[in-house]
């Protein structure tokens, strides 16, 4: 399940834009890290709420398939995002939580978090769908 | 109103990490293109939901601040995305519309479309701040 | 499938509860209205969000149902709503229309609206999923 | 400040319509009750999504409430609602918790639980505005 999910979110190479790392697999919590750098901000030097929301998104969306069958594939159907305050720092940490897992839709909490997870600068909650593949 | 919104668009620095083109500015209404290359990608080839949220978020707030006081910036508060289907093509559309402009909050409607505007790929309903500079 | 869903409308007793009347069943979009008391109210005499939400909330449920295959029913997944105004006047009516319907999930936008369907009170957009019936 | 929630509770009458009631208020966290009888239910005979949705966005509003001034009123601005499960038993419990407490704006958690708070049938995350009175 851990390889499966390092192998997808090696394959999204938006994540590589990003320079975000995946740095933590377990069943129903994932996190994925941002380091800051000037190609991620906004007009006043934050990290945009684009790169808030596309970390958060796929903590979730992992989070999510860690629950799922093993030949599942996971999409997110929805999300809603609060923008808390001001994402700065060195480094942010996004975590994404199942909150329920269902056959077809799991519903899963995101946080954006500075490096120690103390802040919370934006709250996500996700719906995401299940995909079986048919072999 | 126009030259302030270039200036600021020139100054998102993820922006141009998307390759994202501010395409159009009107008054409650704003358009940002975005052309597919493999870095926006998530692990199928389709566009990555967290880009075609930050295209969406950033032509949502644009269109806002068009209908805000000169010397005012705009934050977004919260927002929520529905994936419709998978976004793919050569490149996509961003379109900001506000639908309802108020003097602290402003309801915006979010539609990232094919180039030719007629397929909808995503949909976001998004509330920005308005916030006034004390000078 | 009009009678399909006045029945079930005529089931809803919460609709009973709220004096709330199915005006309009076509394929995609369905309009319920109800009639300002003051046991809607919330502290300030207008009518309570949650009524707003509730009317919004079926008229969407059944503008999906319209487009589901016969033997389905509808559930709502999740909704979001924005309050805009304050909503007031005698009657309200609240607009169910189906954005995009799926085998699956059907995304409805809902708004709330004074008797001439001139102002909006209440915008919502709703995941409702089908639930097939095994006979 | 709580006598002030008291009577702003007993003045919304559509908390009376659904026979709910103020069981507790504490700073930053409010519970409502609301026990089940017929005048409430969907076509299923489960609670409303409208009721569920009801009494959390009045739990989550008084929450706020408790964080602001003295002299402040509190509105919706927005919420967004997952339906987890079908919401059975003879009484539920709405929790409104404050997340972020803002000067204008306050970001508060909800769910509706059974009576014992186990399950969640319903979740909510709502942004409510602080209005200041002038007097």
């Amino acid at each position: 399940m851990k390889e499966k999910i390092i192998k997808s979110f090696n394959e999204q190479q938006f994540m590589q834009t990003l320079g975000a790392e995946l740095i933590s697999v377990e069943k129903g919590l994932v996190k994925i890290a941002c380091t800051f750098h000037e190609g991620l901000t906004q007009q006043n030097g934050y990290f945009h709420a684009g790169v808030l929301t596309s970390i958060a998104d796929s903590a979730c969306g992992y989070a999510a398939l860690t629950l799922m069958p093993e030949d599942a594939d996971v999409l997110s159907v929805e999300f809603k995002v609060n923008l808390l305050r001001p994402a700065v720092g060195k480094r942010i940490i996004a975590i994404g939580k199942v909150f329920k897992a269902g056959k077809t839709l799991t519903i899963c909490d995101g946080f954006v978090m500075d490096e120690q997870e103390k802040t919370v600068f934006t709250k996500m909650v996700a719906t995401m769908i299940c995909m079986q593949k048919n072999r």
